[in-house]
């Protein structure tokens, strides 16, 4: 039986063995939801990417560039990090170019991984699939908040691994843990959340709205997966196939 | 109003301010509470050090030496890391140095705080009542294993958060979480830690009764804090001054 365990910080990464295993990266509030919901949207590719420059580089071969430092859009670029700037055909057939505080680092710092699926509460269960699929070993990174612990990616692993407790062993102390929060939390993650640092932070950025959608299971059937230094959604692919 | 937070690993020791703050450091499985039945149990001194070697060097200046690796006593020392070793009279007025896995290096990786203090189930109270005391922000420092998380070490943690909740302040996320975990658990800490994997590690090493023993709590009045390389009992000292 594969197992499963949780990787609270990219700070801890280096305690792990990525060889071999399926990561999860995940940042919930809002990097790897908004990504999740890019895809949806029909967005082509999109190139995460760790600083500002890099990513307004990106502009001249035609990506749309999208920017978030301390939880609020940078200047001079296209797009934000809330998953509603990204509707309304905004981004339908575009590659994009991504920064944000702790979403893009969580990706790029797996790279040694065999695959690497951006997961969220809105494709929970397309991803959950897609591991049961692979029957790697599965490691999820949690974003966290400037390399510390966040509730919110916690109880997304947690969740993740409720999904998968019959399939995978996770018998390892954070992907309990995380089980039980989700546990004590899912009746209304909502309220349950209010109390969280990062989630007061973004409440005062009156995002509150981004916040109960980020937290909504299993929106959309998308399957973002890194390739060759870029996010592709498979679940495109296949239906393409 | 003080605050507390909770660091769940020395390797994320880095992210947090120490400076005019009380850590409290924590290796529930066995190291703190294995100090602290060593101070009531009479210990006058004890020496937290970093390497079998220099832990087998204090025995020339008198001190018992104690030596823990991997969970096991290691060989040619004085002590284990078990606390039914320290009892009967075998401690009584000596100073002890001692090395355990991740224990110590919890201690010795705080001392830019402003105090450092010892802390276990069996001393809770009287670490809770020593915090109030000083109004200092607080820092749970969990020594965890070999740099992951772990729960006994965050059930401690949560235990502080829940006696200190009306007069310190604990918004951040670590320290909800080990509030949560602690109240999931608390009824029956013993069957809940019998899922961990480090309680699984020791459970085959045959210390159950140890693992019982360090989940007590308030068992003794004993406070061990850190002044000038060593750890002493402040109880024993307000006792005698």
């Amino acid at each position: 039986m594969p197992s499963i365990d949780v990787c609270f910080s990219p700070e801890l990464l280096h305690l792990y063995e990525l060889k071999g295993k399926a990561v999860v990266a995940v940042d919930i509030l809002r990097a790897t939801s908004t990504m999740v919901t890019a895809f949806a949207e029909g967005a082509a590719r999109i190139f995460p990417v760790m600083e500002l420059e890099e990513c307004r580089a990106h502009a001249e071969s035609g990506c749309l560039t999208a920017a978030e430092r301390n939880g609020v859009k940078a200047e001079g670029f296209d797009l934000g990090n809330s998953p509603f700037g990204y509707m309304d055909g905004k981004v339908q057939g575009r590659n994009i170019a991504i920064t944000t505080t702790n979403g893009t680092r969580a990706i790029r710092m797996s790279e040694a991984a065999e695959e690497i699926v951006v997961g969220a509460f809105l494709n929970l269960q397309t991803v959950a699939d897609h591991l049961t699929e692979l029957g790697l070993d599965v490691l999820v990174v949690c974003a966290g908040w400037k390399g510390q612990f966040n509730l919110e990616d916690t109880l997304f692993a947690g969740a993740l691994v409720e999904r998968l407790q019959k399939t995978f062993a996770s018998e390892n102390d954070s992907s309990l843990a995380a089980l039980y929060l989700y546990q004590t939390a899912k009746a209304d993650l909502v309220t349950f959340l209010r109390q969280s640092s990062h989630v007061r932070r973004l409440e005062h950025l009156e995002i509150h709205k981004d916040i109960e959608f980020c937290l909504r299971h299993d929106v959309y059937n998308v399957l973002p997966v890194w390739r060759h230094n870029m996010l592709v959604d498979l679940k495109v692919r296949e239906l393409k196939g």
